[in-house]
């Protein structure tokens, strides 16, 4: 039976690159990997003050990623880091102290850009929020896809056959992981 | 007469520490700097598609910054990286292309936790992205703030002598470097 | 049996206080790990030209890492990063191409400090390294050791109960950790 | 007169890429900037223990880099961060304690790769390193020079337009940048 996990697009906009990815891995992992897009667009701004009595989107979503067993971020770079939307889930979720949704769920992160450098500020400052919610996080491969508007075609499948097969491979050492660090 | 400098405070909580941060170096700083604390609590989150006929917060947030000489970020760390909310609006503040409100004004950074560590991780994650937003950023002296939680009384003023030296040599070191780089 | 851990100190003063913790270490985790500590001052700067025949050094290093399951690292903050010392063995151990001696070995890090923000600067710089070496590292509890001047008694043991009962929760999860990684 | 900038380059290699961009650079800026390559191949590893007789390469090198009036940095990335080579000649700058000769130094950072991505990894590792040490640091234009295995003919000119007009409107910005920060 297929794992299921929680799928975390980056970006907001409708003809996103990064849910054109989320899409495409859906269908390419089916077989070991429940792909759930949560939906992040409509979270209010995190205020420690609202988590009282918590807005319903938050507890929506904290529900959501609750009924997952691992993480998968698809994210482009904005101004070099993590886009705020994305960040905000992140807040989101982490909280209040001491029920954090992420922990301990195995994660994964594809960093996508329309240039060549693969949202490498992303990736990477998502790695070190990682760390501090104890998300035990796939090293290798590492996701920079670059040059990502030429990627698809018009129903969204992916025609570069190096991507393709890299993805595949991507699929198949995160699905190894998640065996091995998910909860039993 | 005094340098506008925007300041955006990277919390939301009423009883910030943050907040509190701002406004004790308002009085403080009175005579070089004038430091306006702009809302960042009420802006949609940020999403290209809208910008086409952008929501009236964004605007507002726009122009605010815009009439500002100088940047001063007072932020804490979430999940040791740029709070989402305050991410949030440096990503409303870049768009849209070309229209950057942050480009080529001074800045700074303040972090400010309530344990030792002092916010390394927004800071340096803040900073990423300022050199994309081609903010040029004082180096020294950094600003670390811990222990935060007794650094004011009830009125808010700051009660620990050191720290309160340490503001004003920061201060000062920032009105050089907004003197040495605003456009004249 | 316990497992054998390669562990790499970022400093090369004789009274280094990342060596003592690396030594107080070693007793305190001898039923689980027997930590080596491997040399890294007398490396050579790493030059791709000289591999086409490897100092000396450079061999024996890469074969004391070889013969290990695991990797500590132990280390300062220099200039708010890695010491070049430490990151100059790193890049040894990577080379040549293919050959890495750091490829899937369950890493962890401790980063010391004498004053308050225990090392995060080179802690996460590390990280950032590790992800592209392959080696799954401990992501909980992070191990940020400030004040370690006064850490040790004469004798080297550590005298600061909060923290000797934090490294034997640190000990206990990187030894699950690397019960969980090591290749069978 | 041209300003009198020290060049660090961040690769030992005899045909290095970053070692060809130091020379190539050196003849496109001498109307603005007098280049000098200073050698850190041959400094011992950081060791505070030897300071207090510090070794002859590590007072030549000190002595060079103080006689210079800016910084450029020209490096590739090792294991996604600073080459350990380069994070070496850092930390010997830096040291002993409050005699730092990188301090207030107008710096620029050109990251080399023969791959896609740039080295964005060492250059913004090194912008941590560059806050602690007080050197001004360009931030626009960022400078991330990929494939640079066919930037160059034989005789070392670049030979692509667009990368030596990008290098032109470089060198402009930071030839701006020293004129502003350089010590009156």
């Amino acid at each position: 039976m297929p794992y299921k996990i929680a799928v975390i697009v980056g970006s907001l906009r409708k003809a996103s690159l990064n849910l054109k990815m989320a899409k495409a891995l859906s269908k390419m992992a089916a077989d070991s990997l429940q792909l759930q897009i949560i939906d992040i667009g409509s979270l209010p701004l995190y205020n420690e003050d609202l988590d009282v009595n918590p807005p319903a989107q938050w507890q929506t979503f904290r529900q959501q990623v609750s009924e997952c067993q691992g993480l998968l971020f698809i994210t482009p770079e904005y101004n070099r880091s993590v886009p705020g939307v994305l960040k905000n889930a992140i807040d989101v979720g982490s909280r209040p102290y001491g029920k954090s949704v992420w922990d301990n769920k195995p994660g994964a992160i594809i960093s996508v850009s329309p240039g060549n450098m693969g949202g490498f500020g992303a990736n990477h400052h998502l790695r070190q929020s990682l760390v501090f919610l104890n998300v035990p996080t796939l090293q290798q491969p590492e996701a920079y896809i670059g040059g990502a508007a030429k990627l698809f075609d018009e129903e969204g499948n992916i025609t570069n056959d190096s991507t393709a097969s890299f993805l595949h491979k991507f699929i198949e050492a995160y699905t190894s992981w998640v065996a091995k660090h998910v909860k039993a």
